[in-house]
């Protein structure tokens, strides 16, 4: 592990100081800004979210706000998913792709407003894409970043410490519908939703200013479930399935390989950006997709910051785009992006380091 | 200083293995890839930039590669400074706007033949800008990645050190020009440029398996003239004044803020990305205008990640938006973005940790 040298072009966030009060000692950058990555016992804080409450900086899901009379029509251009029917109040997991068909993030989208959304978006700069399709195609739209930074509350217990912190309210919130709160008199908006599959909210603190309240508010009000720092868990998220955009995708991946096909509505209009090229992958079959991969052996595995090769009988037949050691299954666990002739129950060979670690691709999540 | 946890959204250079081989103790990340920012003896290294010759990964500066018929004209729409007396193998630093004026970044770009350009960039995806662009404007134009990462070779002494590499033909490059050559096999582009104002060369590795025997080689020839591991270094581009896009930027920042005008030119086609509005801003003028500060104190003082408030007569009139101690000067310097109000010999105040550092501002450069 190496230090990481303080610079502006890296933003911290409003709950920075609480964290490093907290105990922080790793980071990763996301989207221009500090995401905390440790706060120094990895296991005891992959447990907390299995069994517990945990509570998470991830103000880096920074927020494209579309505002302005064609801001439905942009979002619906945006995304390749049907919004007709989408309701102020509600959130979905949509997939942004280029021209090309290429994903090139894959936000929560926030209607706010008729003529408001957000896009909470993964790690790539949509502000640059929405502004250069809103312009181009002279739309009524304004493109902006607001004062928003959500704060995760994830694990069994979640649902009990915000309701303990915001009313009984959010227990009747149903996966992805937020609704726009105070909490001790700082604004916010809390939406069920979390990158991670043990339930949980999102709180979208709407002035910076106060980071630290709100992380102490919430670090108070768990107190009885024994709330404690965390972070997007990566042995949760890979035994749970869940999509890392720019970790799990390259610069040609299309929502059909990485399990979002789900997510692609056929039958938007035209001018939707990348649905006629969506439209012939469907047809003809994408040429990769997403597995799992468990790998041999009863010790951690420590894979870094690269791909590594995948192969069948000799041949490269894909890559393997993350690896962690499960706590629960106690076996290295990962995503293979690979050709769609490799099915689950084929065993394959990983290359790490020169040598061949053999192991058996399976349908995703794990758990 | 906080470690960086690995991650595949963080592309490792192919000069990572030489890097951590030569001693790299901190990075930065930047455009998705890491960037070392000290082997741990920060000022030996800027000595050794100031007065011999300083090897730096600079891999990050990735390449937006624009090949095919309109690749010129796709150059020119998002470009502001006029690029048809551009010749082949000759680069220039320009500034790419958006729609607004508003600088979205400012690479070296580099014509390589009628057909096809480099854009050499700073910290933000102009991938997804360039072919939001194409697209859009129905242009014959692809815009890839090529496999191409920089190395930088700095300093008084950076010179006889390419030179005895690549032959003395490197001596008649002239500033920002480029030609495509082989170094023992491998293939490259030799620019005579770099981010710094103490002369040098870019090395433009044009197949990443070669990253280590490319800084193994360059090292060796480097061995006469006592070359070492660098990297961009912050205090002599505080001292030279130049723009670090992202650190000294915001998100409304134009050109003409920060001493960028004499890139833009206002009689390029009226197809060209902004330049509406530039011309706009350079008829009434810009509110802002980047100046240097000086600080009172004789000890270096860290200023972390943030911009800091600067006032004067009590009243915010701009941001400092970096500060270094320089080794030359024996002072802290910084980057004054402050309103125009302000002109060099004023006395400010600079808000640090609620306490008030005095400061005089200059013009840029310093040194």
């Amino acid at each position: 592990m190496f230090g990481i040298t303080p610079s502006a072009r890296l933003r911290p966030s409003p709950f920075f100081e609480a964290t490093v009060a907290d105990g922080v000692s790793a980071f990763t950058t996301y989207n221009h800004m500090l995401m905390p990555t440790s706060f120094g016992h990895p296991e005891a804080e992959y447990w907390r979210l299995i069994n517990g409450a945990s509570m998470w900086d991830v103000a880096v899901e920074r927020q494209v706000e579309l505002v302005g009379p064609d801001a439905g029509r942009l979002a619906q251009i945006l995304c390749s998913r049907d919004l007709s029917k989408c309701r102020v109040g509600q959130g979905k997991y949509v997939a942004l792709c280029n021209h090309a068909g290429t994903l090139i993030n894959d936000p929560i989208l926030l209607k706010l407003a008729d003529d408001r959304y957000w896009l909470s978006i993964a790690d790539s700069n949509i502000w640059f894409w929405a502004r250069a399709i809103a312009a181009e195609r002279k739309l009524n739209v304004q493109v902006n970043e607001p004062d928003v930074s959500p704060l995760a509350v994830q694990g069994p217990k979640a649902e009990a410490v915000v309701a303990s912190l915001c009313g009984d309210w959010v227990r009747d919130l149903k996966y992805f519908w937020f609704r726009e709160t105070s909490i001790d008199g700082i604004p916010a908006a809390v939406a069920r939703s979390g990158w991670s599959k043990q339930g949980g909210f999102e709180i979208y603190l709407m002035d910076g200013s106060q980071g630290t309240r709100l992380w102490n508010l919430v670090k108070e009000a768990g107190k009885p479930w024994d709330i404690g720092p965390g972070n997007p868990n990566f042995c949760e998220r890979v035994e749970s399935g869940l999509l890392s955009y720019g970790g799990d995708t390259d610069d040609r991946t299309n929502p059909f390989e990485v399990r979002m096909g789900k997510f692609v509505d056929l039958g938007v209009p035209d001018d939707v950006i990348g649905i006629d090229a969506l439209r012939t992958i469907h047809r003809t079959g994408p040429t990769r997709h997403q597995l799992g991969v468990t790998l041999e052996g009863e010790e951690p595995t420590a894979f870094g910051f690269l791909w590594h090769d995948i192969r069948k009988d000799g041949r490269k037949v894909g890559d393997l785009t993350n690896c962690a050691w499960s706590y629960r299954l106690r076996k290295n666990i990962g995503f293979a992006l690979i050709s769609t002739a490799c099915v689950a129950g084929d065993s394959v060979e990983v290359i790490k380091g020169g040598t061949m670690v053999p192991g058996v691709l399976c349908e995703l999540p794990f758990l």
